[in-house]
């Protein structure tokens, strides 16, 4: 089945769906020839030469990883950028995606055409289109599920078992901000000013997937993540892969402006910025020799490089304060390690 | 994010979790290398030379798509096996699939080892592992996502625009007994003997995609669909992409014996036959001059296959019954078109 056969299905939708889906779902396949206009079972993917895809499915629910007030459009786009950060993190291309919508019965065709321009406006900016899915009705909160499809040179997707005793641990971008946006979004940081405030908001409801990062580490990291579990854990799913452990100094971390205001109020929320999550910034591992690179990969990723740590014999991930000792687990937080 | 990732969030999932991710659902993917043993942020897969790969994505909600009470294992086989039917109705072979679960907070754990276990029942049948997914908990009824991914010689993709004028309407199997299991399930045909009752059932509950037949079209069908929302509305599916219409005989449908017994105590159920879906039978037309190869396609495709009408200039679905009359609307039931 396909988005055009569920809208046929009745036991799904409505007489007047049918119409809101030709509307408004098929417009946002018009420049993926793989999805052959949604008129089929499925999608015909003529796979690239030379290339290996790239698969990836995240799932997401009302409440639970957006909340329900949450712009329809900033929530499609969210939901098709936590999907492409996964491609960057392999150093693949996006190819295109499914989408899965589960609506509750009373969501308001309005909602719809709005969750509808998010995408569109998100696959121009990255060069994506709608290859297929599944709509569907749901008595409990709005669900969604996207399978992104990239593309990378055949044997070159970037890995997380690769790392090398030695190797720096780099990151992009700022950390922490994403984790903090969800905390201020929930009124849970009353004393950051309004101008902090709403930068940490708009990093956690339109995280920034660094396409032309990923790209430009294939063939140069020896492993990356996308950092969206929490720096910690994320650096900790390279040490384990690759058979090591890892040490960052926290106050190489680097923070934006915004999380730097909310850790000097509330030093406590060093765990937030550790172990929340949600940063979709890459996170990856480059042999010492290499540290020269770092200039040329941050014009070609178009973002801030820093190198955080190193990888080291051993396992766990410790984190190194100022003062030369390992934060207590007390400031590092909850750990999955 | 992949099933490893969400395993580690916590935010969806708790310590035990984690565990039981492991141990029921790495093993799915312990047979496909394109998985990377669920380790990384995506699954790599290098496409077969000289193939076009085939993508569909299905969604399933408890108390919509099957019944709360239906068993774990059955639920994951009709999952898999209603897109696999879509890869057969474009004479794809299975290469791999992703999964989304949303799962009830209370769902418990027996239930997603049943679950999964229902799973590596029919990989093994099938021929196909798991590459990836993402696990979440719902405070709604159990959902699923699945995306399969099949793959046809380049350019050969069964289609659903291809028939022409003249072309024989060929189903495969029987016609009608996913919907009137679904209606026995559901105590509405309480005159039903045990036995007819009970072979309904068992077609609703575990269709049989027909992935032979789909593939020994490829080539000679000049069009294919499978049956999921109604043998009516799915050959409306290819009379309008086909710009044609479709003349069935209702008499050359070809019925299960327990079909038949439904139909004969309650004639009504004609309708169910012609609309109710879910027979996920294959529905294609071969030109006319075609028609001996049909004894060597239903000898490759393992299953009976009947000649049920043709196409013809002009467009809809025509129903004839054995008096040469069209069937009227208030037989044949609710029309998509």
């Amino acid at each position: 089945m396909n988005l055009t056969d569920m809208a046929g299905t009745g036991r799904n939708t409505n007489e007047g769906e049918f119409a809101l889906i030709d509307r408004v779902l098929k417009p946002l396949a018009a420049d993926t020839p793989a999805a052959l206009g949604l008129t089929d079972d499925a999608a015909v993917l003529t796979p690239p030469k030379g290339k290996d895809l790239v698969l990836t499915k995240d799932a997401m629910v009302a409440g639970v990883h957006f909340r329900e007030a949450d712009l329809p459009g900033d929530i499609a786009r969210k939901l098709l950028r936590v999907n492409l950060s996964d491609l960057a993190a392999m150093g693949a291309t996006p190819v295109g995606y499914l989408l899965a919508t589960f609506w509750p019965e009373d969501l308001p065709h309005a909602w719809i055409t709005e969750f509808a321009e998010g995408l569109a406006e998100d696959q121009e900016e990255f060069g994506v289109g709608l290859l297929g899915g599944d709509t569907v009705r749901t008595s409990g909160p709005l669900s969604l599920s996207l399978t992104a499809i990239g593309s990378v040179a055949e044997g070159k997707a970037l890995r997380r078992n690769g790392a090398g005793d030695g190797d720096l641990i780099v990151v992009s971008g700022t950390i922490g901000d994403g984790a903090l946006g969800l905390r201020a979004l929930n009124g849970q940081l009353p004393d950051l000013d309004p101008t902090s405030e709403e930068y940490l908001e708009d990093r956690y409801q339109l995280p920034e997937p660094r396409m032309a990062l990923g790209r430009a580490l294939v063939g140069k990291a020896t492993s990356c993540i996308d950092i969206s579990d929490g720096l910690i854990a994320d650096i900790g799913h390279i040490t384990e892969e690759s058979g090591l452990g890892a040490v960052i100094e926290w106050e190489k971390v680097p923070l934006s402006e915004a999380a730097q205001a909310a850790v000097q109020s509330e030093p406590d929320l060093i765990a937030t910025v550790l172990t929340g999550g949600d940063d979709y910034e890459l996170a990856f591992t480059l042999p010492a020799e290499r540290r020269d690179d770092l200039v040329k990969l941050a014009k070609e990723g178009g973002v801030p490089l820093t190198i955080i740590g190193e990888m080291i014999a051993g396992e766990g991930v410790r984190v190194r304060q100022a003062d030369g000792n390992d934060m207590p687990l007390s400031v590092r937080g909850w750990q999955h390690f």
